[in-house]
């Protein structure tokens, strides 16, 4: 059981480090604190998003060895690059009734043959049963599961065949949502939110579960899956506080304002939003036709986070958030998980 | 003078005519009604944006040889493919106090050597006055005044150069920048909202003068202005009512709310949200780092309409909005010229 | 059985029917001569293409009512924007002991659920069929099919999942491919050039089969598929011959120079050539990797035609050439088809 | 004076180092024995390209401290990402009359201000006339200097303005031209082929000067300009050999042809091809209309890489080729700067 603190840093680019280290030092913790960079990059997103591997490539040899980095793609329209990062919180913060904790894992290597499989889920599954565990959280005390997850390559549909073995897909940026689908459900499977029946329904293209809870994002920059875990716990004291939803559609307003209002309500301030997007799959939001998905020079991805993180910017009035592309079985179908970190005023 | 009415129409495709067509005569109305039709097509609002093009050859035939056209294109993220109809509405609506009114007018064709400097302000200028004069308005009653102009493509540059002449830029997708610009100065001029000594330093480049009435829109599928006006006047009775505002920046949503707050405060309804939109021209928004001007994938017009349209849609709960993007001069600098058509409850 | 002549002419845009038909009168034909309307237009070739639609519009009004249009959509990199106009040639041409000839067809509407799938291949089996039986050609004389067919946009997926069935794809940029295959896979079929238990093999995924005759583009502009049949035949007399192979990858310049090396052998003078070009599917050009498949900003046709586009217009010396993207079952896997048109001496 | 050895190696991706160092092993060289390490990584070879950076990030820390990296992004169509290790080469190779000789070296940083302008020309002017020099070269025996140089991005744009001084520009895709130019008229002038007077008209937009030696690629991955001058000298001795052209235009086979019926006529086998590539600036290839100024999809530079590349790849039966994007200066405007390294046969 962690207790943690958050601090949120903008980037000068991809391999800025040196801004955010500037950022913790001021905050009064250390590298060694540091439980996990979550950030934005600049790039597409997508297959070939090397913004997430510059990143992955300047940040994992600075942070502890049981710490995990995820860098999600993608800062289009109003959206700012920066890094949130997560660090141990030894201080005492007395009068609090719970505070925010964190757990960080990894699964083993996800194979190429098992990228967006039972076996993909079953990983996840175990990873994020056992953080949960390690925290002793009850299921529905966890507010945010987030995982970074890998994808597939030519070089590796390739392989897969040459093994004799059929990849899920050889469409490697559709290769990317089966590998969020896989994790996703792996994450509702372990929070009891659905059956292993309807895992399997779900894998097979069934979009009737998901979890308000789970946000997943794929790149080429790892091979096995980064997992985070966050939820409030009485075991802990700390002025953080966590809410979640799920956005109904990408036009959702209302649901974003209540969870703001909650947090208000509360006495507030919010820290960090993480929200899941997508391209509505029926080609429609609320009766209307959208062209995000018969754009074959911008992939849907990439208008979804424009989109929807134009939005919450406003409402948030905080272009720094983590807005993540490719919300399938996070959240409503063209909807997305919402999750809204805030801090308590001092008492 | 002429009292409008407003009928919007999702469009199947650029091609579509036939069913905003249908909308229109249930509405009670007939082609020969017609002043303009503004619409949204699929393209990617740039310099090769074939979707306007259709659009225009499909309906040019069609509409009265008075009436104009503006097909902006970019319906990026959750912005739907729509016609807005501006009709002559014969009937009456007794007991209002003014109605909304619109003119339409086209300018003389720019030469590609005009494009983007003082001829085609003048252009423009020469013409809206000429339209805010035959409405009768007083220049503060006008809530919108909507172009369509040129753009300079590879030929056109090159046949300039051939002719000894220089254009104003050799960048296809700048000239559509420096066109939308010297409409909207134009504009500006027409509404006595800077001197031409203005006009001229912002031609150079200054940023000081914009307006929040006006919204341009550039093009390859026309060689002249398309213009349209539109103002409430009391020689009019009808319910429609405008109301017109400049966003400070890409995530100002406070001046949306405030915009909407008023409507709802006469019992209005909105019928159209037209909204200009562009990347903060210093790569910030509210002192944070955006990567719209450095995204080589992506023009930056994209990036802007899809994260602006997603938070107006968000805010109006309507995907069947026009935002245009490209803001020179419309509207304050990352921000960008907002008005709001709404229709008073019947009394 | 009609002799034809082959008349090419650049466009200064989609729209352009003004130059092309003043080239046509020059050469001494009417627009009542029109067989077909072959075009390569500056769309991105994919889904969103409008360019298509644009040409499809201003041309199919035109020309008789059994002529056809096939617009195949991408021009990158040196390519030209033009029209190969096929005309009936009444005139005589004696001395010559073969004639190139021409038909051209439709197939029936082709439903959402058919495409790409084995509904498909029958419709465009039976349409090629009977053109080359129209023709009297024994299938060896065939030299080129030419298919132009549908897609699936996010509409027609929706709408065929509303009647409960289940599209071949729901990826509008798959569908594309799906639907040359099919289409491909009807003229290998009608040509003799594979059995009924190969075309279902390859449907479900085998690259085994193939033809080097076969060419197939897809678009959003039509719903049947436009077929055109050239061969030569001894019932002819003109001085137009064709000539056909494979190219075995997107770099085999050995296999267009033989070609153009008979066509020079004969006193020939290349009037066309047309070629099929794709991203080798395994990721691999003779054993090195390429990346076309894992670019997320630039679909792997506007690669493979850019790529290709380039070798044959530096081999030719000519860039007003039809290359299309996406050659499923249309020449080796990672090749493409490959057509020269030429024309022999006057004797 | 270092007489030079050239090992080339494919890479995985942009992180892999491991593969190359291998071959270069294999070749019994060592990592201390690199001058440069000129890449082709798999980006957009634009001005967010991150997959320059991240190569950089993990070559510079491994190779000595006066050796240069020069990545270069773009492997659009058939184009192999690669590594082309230059090494200095100590053993004897007796029997030959001159050898292939390489000299690196860096300037200093370039200001936001100077990019593009005298300050950079002459930077680099100074740094190619010292490294010839160090070489004991004359300027006739150079075959290529390349340059790796700076661009602009929003940040710098910005933080310029706020210093009172004015950019070149604040295009950021445009400051890579206006670098590449600048670098490319400084080598011109350290080789003796053009005067100050023709430096300056040509930074005005004058396109009467260019180097058939020079390549300059821009990258926002460093701050200085990287360069490396290779030519041949009669004070080494090795089996390597360099040739030079500029293609007329992007469909010049004829040229590339020639200089490989050189290299063959010498009994030389290719070793790696290094050219330059661009959209011609007037629109036209030998009086055709290209379509690659006016694609706002997609930037004239990956076209240019594409279409260039595919022709190369395939007179030269090689993917893994260096063709860099935009050649202001560096060849015929619309061509560009051809350089072929060979190897002669053992004796």
């Amino acid at each position: 059981m962690t207790s943690i603190d958050i601090i949120k840093a903008p980037t000068s680019d991809p391999a800025d480090t040196a801004g955010p280290l500037h950022t913790l030092r001021q905050a009064g913790f250390r590298v060694s604190d540091l439980l996990a960079v979550v950030g934005k990059t600049e790039g597409n997103g997508c297959v070939n998003d090397f913004s997430r591997g510059l990143s992955a490539a300047v940040w994992e040899p600075l942070i502890p060895d049981d710490a995990i980095t995820v860098f999600s793609g993608g800062t289009e329209g109003v959206l700012t690059p920066h890094v949130t990062l997560l660090v141990a919180d030894r201080a005492e913060h007395p009068g609090y009734d719970r505070g925010l904790v964190a757990a960080t894992g990894r699964t083993r290597v996800i194979a190429a043959e098992e990228l967006g499989r039972a076996a993909q889920v079953e990983a996840v599954r175990a990873s994020v049963e056992s953080l949960v565990g390690k925290l002793a959280l009850r299921t529905e005390d966890v507010h945010l599961v987030l995982v970074k997850c890998p994808l597939l390559t030519s070089t590796q549909v390739s392989s897969c065949r040459d093994r004799g073995l059929e990849p899920v897909t050889d469409d490697t940026y559709e290769s990317m949502a089966r590998s969020r689908l896989a994790s996703s459900l792996g994450i509702a499977r372990a929070l009891d939110e659905c059956t292993d029946a309807q895992v399997e329904a779900a894998l097979e293209g069934s979009q009737q579960v998901w979890s308000r809870r789970a946000s997943a994002s794929s790149g080429a920059e790892l091979a096995d899956c980064h997992i985070l875990v966050l939820g409030t716990s009485e075991a802990a004291s700390n002025p953080l506080r966590a809410a979640h939803a799920s956005m109904r559609d990408a036009i959702d307003a209302d649901t974003v304002v209540q969870l703001l209002e909650q947090v208000r309500a509360e006495g507030g301030t919010v820290v960090q939003v993480l929200a899941k997007a997508e391209a509505s799959p029926d080609g429609q939001i609320r009766g209307r036709r959208h062209t995000m998905l018969t754009d074959s020079d911008l992939q849907s991805t990439r208008h979804a986070r424009a989109a929807v993180g134009g939005l919450l910017a406003g409402l948030v009035q905080d272009t720094a958030i983590y807005v993540s592309g490719g919300a399938e079985a996070q959240g409503a179908p063209g909807g997305g998980s919402l999750t809204v970190l805030y801090r308590l005023s001092p008492r």
